[in-house]
Parts: structure tokens; C-alpha cells; sequence
């Protein structure tokens, strides 16, 4: 069970320093490790817990490394070799191969001998199920659907027909995988819904938050590339796709046919317009408004930060004086140009 | 299968230009539709892939029909009978009645024979399934709720106890109708709970999205009355009323006893306050916050678009300094006016 | 059945007036009360309402106990003893001891003999359902997971795997109690998952509302104290905690490892981003961005009202004007300062 220092540095290609046989089998943070865990330090403001840590094994870089006595491993970026050996310490359970007595697999769906499907899955006819799958409990896979290998949807969730998972994806509780667009043609008062007979296409090692809907598209797809995570409760509307890699936190709404570039950072309860085109690597900051496309890569926000409310009342006020606040300036610097114009002759 | 121009042009009381034999069996945009496609154009700035398409048939107006030589019906709105055809050549699978095996109807639920019932539903004693009814895999239909006749639970809705559904409903994936509101009484520093005894209550031919949350009434009920169209990640609050026709976006909130009008037209992440009043025939731009009654029609709105972050910075900035530059403002036109002044005299 | 006057008076501690004897079987509001109804009046709004009630019994501050001559009961707190009223009269259904037999319970998973568990619910090996439980409809309790003595998962409610739920808890459709934090190391232009391995813990008597997810920690435990009352659509991100007895309204996001003090009230929409400290006994207004810590108590905000888009567009043109409408103020009043320094010598 568990690692040595040793193995720990061989597969993490680093440096050993400190008593190579040292075995670990778990992690945790520095405040908490003991003698059995491995730590990582990467922030320097964690730094100074080094002095206190009981970890059996702290990942540090070289710059950190010369005053600590620990046990360690030295690398280049601690975090991401930290997520590593966290994974190989505590590895996903693999799948059990089987079909649950209480799941339901239609005639005419393919599940793969390795594939896991629990307790009241439902597996639609010409639904595909490849190898090494988990289904999760509760999980609906729709009639024509397909799941990739070693993909995981940890329970409740929902895949619409004819929809695609990649492989090596993880859905999380609760997400809805292509569920209609919201398209509607007026007609008088009322609304005539639009049928929305594209899919929902997720590319390979797409990860997707609880209670996230990623929406079908109407004629098109909606795509999601490769590698892109998605943290919960976010809305994808119909035909949006987004670039590989990119990476949406919690609660944030994109509107349709809008087109996300790849390596973005979109913070949370961040709005995207429907119909724009937003470039590869562009930040966005929290609770920001986009309105238009974003030609270039760089930060982008509009959100203001809360204050005190007695304050920010005086200000918000303001907000909604601003256009005749502005023609205000405009006239005094008016009159003070004439002011100094006459002064000066 | 299919369709003719012939075929087409009478459901749609529009005009044949071209080929009236020629059959179309599906529908797709200008761009990716093959001579078996129906395709439109509505928006001016598709106008020029016309020229280029393969479309078996166009959807288009009179004023762009001059410049089309395809096969064509000529109507008042492309768009709405475009709806309209896409719904005639890809219906909605009916409902195939019977209840399935892995469901569960308790005794004294009533389910209509041409009601579907899919696996791992549950159908509580008392409620009401009616005719031509589709209810999903693994929804829950409470105590004494009601379904009516032709709506459709996805999947995994919950209808609570005691809640009605319309006819001609959709509900999507994960949507909760009827959940406890969130209403307290204060107890010192703790909280005691106010029962919800109201009902949640849903029109005709509503649709309501992924994962909404409609609350039902304290006392009262919430009402979401006809043809009202809501996005996915919506939270419609206890007593809240929802005027026809209203389409709401996605991951909107409204707080309880607010009601808003019939027609109303609201964008995506906007919040709006308790026990308000929302005229008729009001539209609110994305992310927008209203706090108090809106009495007229028209458009409403209160968010700012996202700019570069470092410009942001120095503009969000100033807004927490508003109100003491308006004030040094008003400072400067007073001194202003009384320099003015001295050199008048 | 019901409740006297008499009985109601006594269990709230309240004065009587009028007919001891009258009996009471359900409560409503002022408005829509009979004679078999409780009412309230707290809100000095609704007393005029007083005069025209044919509530059976109403109750009411000794204040406005003066002007009305029906039956009424005299309390310092007519709101939460109306919530108490409510509870005696409308009682949650207790459970019905026994697993239906749609239901999996795992081997080694643990339910106590008063415990109900719903069709279609599943609780997995390890997991503990306590004395008194209602584990509702397509409900997940994961392995090793806990649910505390008469709480109540209404239906399709996810608890993963080693997450701790209190006592006395109510946690509503479609909650995800412990999914996976949204955790990720950079690789180049990818993404390496950080294993989640924390829990998500909940204290008792805490409600969730519908569809809200509370992510399980990195490595330490993401944490809800006792009291918390949290509506629909929230995130709780990993190892955030949320002090006892606050309160947050729907669709708010809080980000990783932001510790939110005791007794808060929070609106609907906020944002608080992460790793912040929020003191206790604070209010966030509505759709308000928290991105810095808040030492002191006291009531937030930094949201803007809507008003008529025409307005509104001349003034939010003007926001991002602001630090150059700023800086010509300055250039004005230095001028200003100029010139009347001139004018005075």
C-alpha cells in the first residue's frame, strides 16, 4: 500500500531529498498531514507552514526546499504534481463491471462487458455504452446516445437521445446533457416552439458540474471540445460551443449559437449574449456582463464590488445621474474655457 | 415520407415558387441543407447565403423571394412557419401508453390508458395521470398532483404533492414543481420554519426548463399561468404569479409574492424582488435587477457590459467615488456661478 | 381535530380573546381565512385587513388587539407563532417505517428500523440512515455516507459517498450534497483533476433547497453548521463553511474556502468569491459581488436598479467614461483653484 518517497519521485519526475524508503499513503495539507501524508507547498503564503508540518512528505520547489528538513520532493510545480500523486493515492474506484438487477437496458442498446450501470439506470435502445463506463444510480442514457470509454456519470444524470459523451469524462449529479434549446417563433401572443433536433456533443475528458444543462442544438450541435471543465449549476444554451480547454465556474449562463474560444477563464456567475464570438484565451471576471465579442485575449470585467450598503447607496444614486452629471462637467468646462479665454485677453 | 412544396405551402397558407412535387423531409439551416431540407431565411443578414444554399426548399418573404431561384414558399414569417414545419416533419414521439415494469403506480393513482409511464417513475396515491400523457424515466408525481392530458415530464421531474400541470405542458430533465418556498420566522438567532401549504400551479402549454425550480405558495399558490415559456436554472419563488405568454431566460430568479404580467419578455440572470408588480408587456435586459414595481410597458434594465480589466479597474474604481464627485461637481458649478456673477458685475 | 382557542393561546403563550372554545383546524392568510382558519397580522400593512376577515381566530400584537372584535390570540410575535400554529396544524407526515421494495439498500448499509425509504432510492454499503428518516423517491445516500435522526430527502437527492447530513434536516429535490469540488492543476494547456477527498458536513437542522449543490472538500471538509437555511439553486463550493443560522437566498455562489460567519443574511444572486472571511451578522443585498473579506457586521451591497432602458443606456455609457469624467473634474477644479487664486490677489 502507498508510496515510497522513491516511487513518488520517479513518477513525478523530481528530486528526492530526506529518506527515500519513506512510505505515504495519503494526502492532505500541511496544516493537517502527518507522518503518513504527503503535503505540497506552491503559494509562497503557505511557506511558513513548513516549519510546523508533520507531513511525511512535502512537494516543494528548489527555492523552498533549502529550509526545510522533511522529507520532500523537489519539482518544478508543485500543485500539479500534488493533483497527481493525489490520483495515484486515491485512484477513482474502477468500474464494476455489470448491469444492476434494478438498472433497465433496453433491447437494442450496447453495453460493454466492462461498462458499470447502477441501480435504476435506464440505458435507452441504440444507446452505446463503452468500455470501462460507469452509470451511475439514477442515470438515463437516451435512445441513440453514446458514452465514451472510462467515462463516468456519477448518478441522476441525464444524456438525451442521440446526444455524445466523450470518452474519459466525468458528469457530475444532476447535470442534464441536451435537454432542448429555448427556441420559440411568436405567433400573436403566444409562442410556437422551435423542435430542437440537434445534439449535444461533448468531446473527450470534458468534465461537468451538478446541475449543469448543456442544452441541444436546434439544426446544429451544441459542442463542448476536449478537455474543457465546467463547474455547476451553469447554463450552455443551444448551438454555443466551446473551445478545448477552457475551463467555466459555477452559475454562469451562456445564451445561444455563442461561440467561447479555447483556454478561456470564465468566472462565476459570469452572462454571455447569445450569438458572439469570444477569442482563445480570455479571462473574464466574476458576475461580468458580455455583451459583445471579444476579438482579442486578455481580462474582461464589468462587476463592482459590494460595499457598505450606506455608502454604496449614495453612489448607486449617482449611477442613475450619471448622463447629466457628465453634460454638467461638460457645461463647466465650457464656461471655464470662456472664463480663461476672457482672462487671458 | 415527407412532405411536398404542395404539401407545404397549404399547412403554412403560403405561396409555391418552384417545383410544387418536390418532397422535403427534414428541416436545416440555409447553410448545411441538402435537396431533401426545408430551410428559411428571416434575419437580413442570411439574406446572402440564399445564393449559395442547396436547399430543397425556402422558407422565405416576398421581398427576398425576387432574388431566389430555388424552390420556394413565400410567407408573411418565415421564421413561425418554419417552427410550424419542423413540427409537422419531426413530431414528438407519442406517448406509447402503458406503464412500464420498473415503474411504480401506487394504489389510488389514477393513470389514463393512453398515458406512458417510464421506468423507475413513481405515481403517488391520488394523483391524476391524464390521457396522452408522457411521464419520463424517474419522475415523481406526488400525492394528489395532477398531469394533464398530452404534457410531458421528461425525466426526472418532481411534481410535489398536491401541484397541477396543465395540458400540452413540457417539462425538462431535473425540474422541481412545488418544492418548499423558503419562508422563516425569525427565533432568536435561529429560524423556524413556516410550512408551505400552497400548491404550485402550471397553465397550458407551458414549458419550463432543466433544473428550474418553481416553489409552491405559503398559503396561496404559485401560479404560472398559459403558454408561459421558462429557460433552465430559473427559480420562480412561493406565490410568485407569471402572466401568459411571459418568456423568462435562463438562471433568472424572482422572489415570492412578486407578480408579473402577461407578455413580459426577461432576460438571463435577472433578479427581481419580492411582493413587486411587473406591468404587461415589459422587457428586462439580461442580469438586471429590479427592486421596485415597473407600472409600464417597455424596456427596463440596469447592467453594464464587460470592458478590458484594467480599464474596468479604473472605472469601477470611481463609481465607489460617485457620490463625492458629484458633490465636488456641484462645488465647482457654485463657485462657478458666483465667479460668473462677480464678473457680470 | 384542530385546535381551540384555548389550546392555541396556551401552547404559544399568547392572551386570549373572544370564544376559548372556538375551534380552529387550518391556518390562511387574513384575506381568504374562514372560520375554521388561523390568520395573522404582523406587517402594520395588512391591519386594515382586520376589518374585514372572517378569520376564526387571528393573532395578532397587543397593539393592534385593540381595534378588532373577532376571536384572536395576543402574542409578542404574531409571525412566528403563526409558523408554530402552522406546524401543530399541518404536521409533516412522519415516516413509515420500512424500505419499499423499489428501493435498493445495499448490503452493510445500515437503516434504522423507524427509518422510511422511498421507490427507486438506493443506500449504499456503509451508509447509516438514522432513527426516524425519510429517505424519499430516487433519492443516493453514497457509501459510508450519514443521515441524522428525522431528517427528511424529499426526493432525488444525491448524498456522495462519506458526506455527513445532521439531524432534523430537510433537504429538498435534486440537491447534490458532496459532489466534487471544482478543482483542477494547470498542465500545459490542460487540466489535471485534484481528487476531491474532503466531505461535505452538514449540522442539524439545516435545510437545502431545491437543486442546490454544496461540493464536498479537497481535503479538508466543506462545512454547514446547525440552523443554516439555504434556497434553490445555490453552489457551495469546496471547503467554504457557512456559520450557524445564516441564511441565503436562491441562486447565490460562494467560491472555494470562504468561511461566512454566523446569523448572515444573504440575497438572492451574490457572489462571494473565494478564500475570503465574511464576519458574522452580515446582510448582502441582492445580486451583490463580495471579492474582499467583511470585518465588521453590518448590511453590503453593489448592485444597480433597473430603470427604462433609454435612461438607462445614456447612463451606463457614462460608467465607462468614469475615470476620464474624474479626471476632467480635477483638471476643472484645479483651474478653478487657479482663478480664484488669481481673482483674490
Amino acid at each position: 500500500m502507498g508510496l515510497t518517497l522513491a516511487d513518488l519521485a520517479r513518477s513525478l519526475n523530481g528530486r528526492v531529498r530526506g529518506d527515500a524508503a519513506h512510505r505515504i499513503t495519503g494526502v492532505a495539507t500541511l496544516e493537517r498531514a502527518g507522518a503518513g501524508d504527503l503535503a505540497f507547498v506552491a503559494d509562497p503564503k503557505y511557506r511558513e507552514q513548513l516549519q510546523s508540518t508533520a507531513a511525511g512528505v512535502v512537494l516543494l520547489r528548489a527555492a523552498d526546499a533549502d529550509g526545510y528538513n522533511g522529507n520532500a520532493v523537489v519539482v518544478d510545480d508543485p500543485q500539479l504534481c500534488f493533483a497527481r500523486a493525489a490520483a495515484l493515492l486515491h485512484p477513482l474506484a474502477v468500474a464494476f463491471p455489470g448491469v444492476h438487477p434494478a438498472a433497465v437496458v433496453e433491447a437494442g442498446a450496447r453495453v460493454a462487458p466492462s461498462a458499470q450501470v447502477g441501480a435504476h439506470a435506464l440505458i435507452e435502445t441504440g444507446a452505446t455504452v463503452a468500455e470501462h463506463v460507469v452509470i451511475g444510480p439514477g442515470c438515463v442514457v437516451g435512445r441513440d446516445a453514446t458514452v465514451g470509454a472510462r467515462s463516468r456519470l456519477v448518478a441522476r444524470v441525464v444524456v438525451a437521445a442521440g446526444c455524445v459523451i466523450g470518452s474519459e469524462c466525468i458528469v457530475h449529479p444532476g447535470a442534464v446533457i441536451g435537454g432542448d434549446g429555448f427556441g420559440f417563433a411568436k405567433d400573436g401572443e403566444s409562442w410556437v416552439k422551435m423542435p430542437q433536433l440537434g445534439r449535444a456533443v461533448l468531446g473527450n475528458q470534458v468534465e461537468v458540474g451538478a446541475n449543469t444543462t448543456i442544452d441541444r442544438g436546434t439544426l446544429g450541435d451544441t459542442v463542448i471540445e476536449d478537455g474543457v471543465k465546467l463547474d455547476n449549476l451553469i447554463q450552455v444554451a443551444h448551438n454555443v460551443r466551446i473551445g478545448a480547454h477552457t475551463a467555466i465556474a459555477a452559475c454562469t449562463g451562456i445564451a445561444g449559437s455563442t461561440v467561447i474560444g479555447r483556454r478561456c477563464a470564465i468566472g462565476g456567475q459570469v452572462g454571455i449574449a447569445g450569438h458572439l464570438h469570444v477569442a482563445d484565451d480570455v479571462q473574464i471576471m466574476a458576475q461580468s456582463l458580455v455583451t459583445s465579442s471579444i476579438a482579442h485575449p486578455g481580462a474582461y470585467a464589468s462587476s463592482i464590488k459590494a460595499e457598505p450598503l450606506e455608502q454604496w447607496r449614495r453612489n448607486a444614486a449617482r449611477v442613475h445621474q450619471l448622463d447629466e452629471l457628465a453634460r454638467r462637467l461638460r457645461q463647466l468646462e465650457q464656461k471655464m474655457k470662456v472664463l480663461i479665454g476672457e482672462q487671458e485677453t
